[in-house]
């Protein structure tokens, strides 16, 4: 074998940052809590991003770039924001550095000082609303529907890669409406966006929500999120769309006419995904052996491999493999013919399943006798020897079932761990033992969050959209309660 | 007409500003030095982008990400490299804002000093390297082929938006390579990438060569460019491609085994193009109507205006032009039809011509009758009525022919202004009244080259790589001088 994988029933979480690092995803920088994003992983990011931007298109979103230092007034200026944001960040506070006069390499320029210091953007709505200020007068001039892929820092203190990283790349949409139900179907329609991608694109189950006051973005009166759920029965929220109401325009002063010619606050929504989706795509399907990548987001979907004992017989196959190659080309299959006469077979199929490729072909010489190529699929980790007629239209079927496989096994692990509840002892001792998604009556009070929080470490998820009214009791104080809401232990 | 423009021959600088701002291309920003790149000028650089991607993965790279931050001592590595760029850079001190105690909002929490500073990546050449040592064992390693999409910020001094910013975009291109020979192919092979780019995309014809000592990259020990003319007679550097050596191997320790066993330092490539290219496309080509784009980088390529009386006649005129959009679709025509109500043909015609989309169709009731349409081209701002029969097929070549024409007139204006000079007499008074490219004898010193951009403000573009050997004298020594390098005023 090519590169051992600690388990995932010995440790769950050496288990993701060997598999992280080993199948080539990203490593450790030389920069606290950053990370270095490597090319595979990259390559994978990049596909993420291009459905992504395609749905932003599609739902009439222009891209847009804004700068990465924020001055470092605009953070008072929301109240919110700034307890959630300022606080731990990135600050430039010199623009030169100079030869240490004693000698010692570069030091800060000490005349350098900059009279106000500058953040680097954790999230960019102060500057892009400082921004939108000179470009709304009147209702004409709305809505603004920009989005913006960007880098972002925030100087978190436990950091893991791709999960939570100072650094990380993202995109964030900040939109801006002439009403209240404008943005808050915009903030409605993105978190739907983000849905349909997770579900569809990454074959991965979630559940769509609000969140509490207390876990909501700073500065938003309503957060939308997806929450997924790991294999080791953890949640992790995968993406958030804010409806912000009017407070970054007060904290901006952007108003516009409206058409009766009265001035207004212009509405706001933001909403974002970050390459934390990687995270979420590598625990919600891998396994011991490496990576399992659904097709749609797979860099490489299809590898073959020449199985032979000399020059003549790998010549052999090398012709007919050709043909295969360019029908699975043609096909917008992306295929790569591995006849690198260094390594073993053996050591690429393992090497090929660490990084997750769906489908892998074996030809040898049985094979070229038999019209037959050996198929066998990431997913299942089956194989089966099919005939080379038809194998483009078999290729192209099964990669989408695999897609549609990967989909339902998660969904059925899922399912399997979303729990209704109804005591706090059974919710403590379940929490513990089955893990998992769970589905309580609770006050809807900060101070009883707050208490199972620190009690049990889970949290409220969401309240789910497309959960109805149940009467019940809260489980920890007894008080009435209309609705079930999600908890979790979370990433 | 919608917005005036000042005239290029009025002030060349000003045209240059209020189109940028007026197209909707970038604003500045709130941050000293910094741009906001808006939607329709971001849309031109996705077009940009796409191109360039899919050229850089055709030649065999990958893109990755590497971190936004790096530590100071880094730099202080390679000699020449801290000279030009650790001195002028934005430097992260602290990772923590609080409360005032005065009250006075939020300041810098002294506590929270960081023990080493980081810079904000002006270049990326060292944290990359640093990151190749540990990828890098053995010649099976090499090469290694990396690309990376991201925002750097140098302190400038003087500032204009896309030519010079304080935070630009841009991609890097790090590789690294076994041999001398391999590394100086790769440098070649990039520049000629960027040279295609700029002459089949941009419509812009660029002189390649090699950059002088004085002029190379800072850690550089062949830097290669492509320089192109600006209407104002003004050259612009548009993209570099360095042969690095072992420079940064020796700077960070990278060694590999090569097949013979023996242990080598690495040799090195970096090469780049920015969001200056933007400046580049806008000034090559626009005019004082506005922008003026080539057709395969124009986010919109044909626009079509109803010319109406009432509301029944735009009925008609949208049933008809609803078939021209859907056939242009499918050919992968990007087309709008602008039936805004609210204003006049007159002002949208000014303002597509601002935004310099190639074509704008106009139907009226007249060419319903007729079963014609008014074409308008933005490169010529000719007009003429051609049948509606084959209308997509005459526009698929009318865009070919645009893109042509604009490469062709920009060659023109380029190839009358490149001018060979013998005296220094001769080579002052022309660079005030002709301007442009001068092809001179120079005795190849630092010294002279030096005192020429003293006295004259021109520097040496690069040494041609398409111009042969020429016996000659210097024009300022005397000394003898083997070929003519190429001279101008540059941005």
């Amino acid at each position: 074998m090519a590169k051992f994988l600690t388990s995932r029933s010995e440790d769950y979480s050496q288990w993701y940052n060997e598999l992280v690092v080993k199948a080539g995803l990203a490593e450790p920088a030389a920069v606290r809590g950053c990370m270095v994003i490597k090319p595979y992983g990259y390559a994978i990011w990049e596909k993420m991003q291009r459905q992504l931007d395609d749905m932003f298109k599609a739902t009439g979103h222009l891209n847009a770039y804004f700068p990465l230092l924020i001055p470092k007034s605009f953070f008072s200026k929301e109240a919110d924001h700034v307890e959630g944001f300022a606080k731990e960040c990135a600050v430039v506070t010199h623009y030169r550095l100079m030869k240490d006069p004693a000698g010692n390499g570069l030091v800060v320029d000490p005349e350098a000082k900059l009279e106000e210091e500058y953040i680097i953007r954790p999230t960019s709505e102060t500057i892009i609303w400082h921004t939108y200020k000179n470009w709304i007068q009147s209702y004409r001039d709305l809505p603004i529907l920009c989005n913006q892929w960007a880098n972002v820092m925030r100087w978190e203190m436990r950091t893991r890669m791709f999960l939570r990283t100072s650094e990380f790349l993202w995109q964030e949409g900040h939109t801006a409406h002439a009403t209240k139900q404008e943005a808050l179907e915009e903030a409605k329609k993105m978190i739907q966006v983000y849905a349909e991608f997770a579900e569809k694109w990454m074959s991965m189950p979630i559940i769509m929500g609000c969140k509490t006051d207390s876990e909501r973005f700073a500065g938003a009166l309503e957060t939308y999120t997806i929450e997924a759920l790991m294999q080791d029965g953890k949640a992790l929220q995968s993406g958030t769309s804010h409806f912000l109401g009017q407070n970054f325009a007060k904290a901006f002063d952007v108003t516009f006419t409206n058409k009766e010619g009265v001035l207004e606050y212009v509405w706001a929504t933001s909403w974002g995904v970050s390459t934390r989706l990687m995270g979420a795509l590598i625990m919600a399907h891998s396994d011991d052996n490496g990576l399992v990548l659904p097709p749609k987001l797979a860099p490489l979907q299809v590898v073959i491999i020449p199985i032979y004992k000399n020059g003549e017989a790998l010549k052999k196959i090398g012709l007919k493999v050709a043909g295969i190659v360019q029908k699975l080309k043609e096909q917008g299959v992306t295929v790569k013919y591995d006849d690198d006469d260094t390594q073993k077979p053996g050591w690429k199929f393992a090497e090929y399943e660490l990084q997750g490729v769906p489908v892998r072909l074996a030809v040898g010489e049985r094979d070229l006798e038999n019209n037959t190529v050996e198929v066998a699929r990431r997913d299942t980790l089956t194989k089966e020897t099919v005939s080379q007629d038809g194998i483009v239209e078999y290729i192209k079927a099964l990669l989408d079932a695999i897609q549609e496989n990967i989909y339902q096994k998660a969904l059925k692990f899922r399912d399997a761990l979303i729990t209704k509840v109804d005591t706090y002892d059974d919710f403590k001792s379940l929490l513990e033992n089955k893990k998992g998604f769970f589905l309580c009556h609770w006050d809807g009070t900060a101070e009883t969050e707050n208490k199972i929080k620190t009690e049990t470490k889970a949290t409220i998820r969401c309240l789910p959209f497309d959960m109805g009214a149940e009467e019940g009791k809260c489980m920890v104080t007894g008080k009435p309660s209309h609705r079930r809401v999600l908890f979790a232990k979370a990433y």
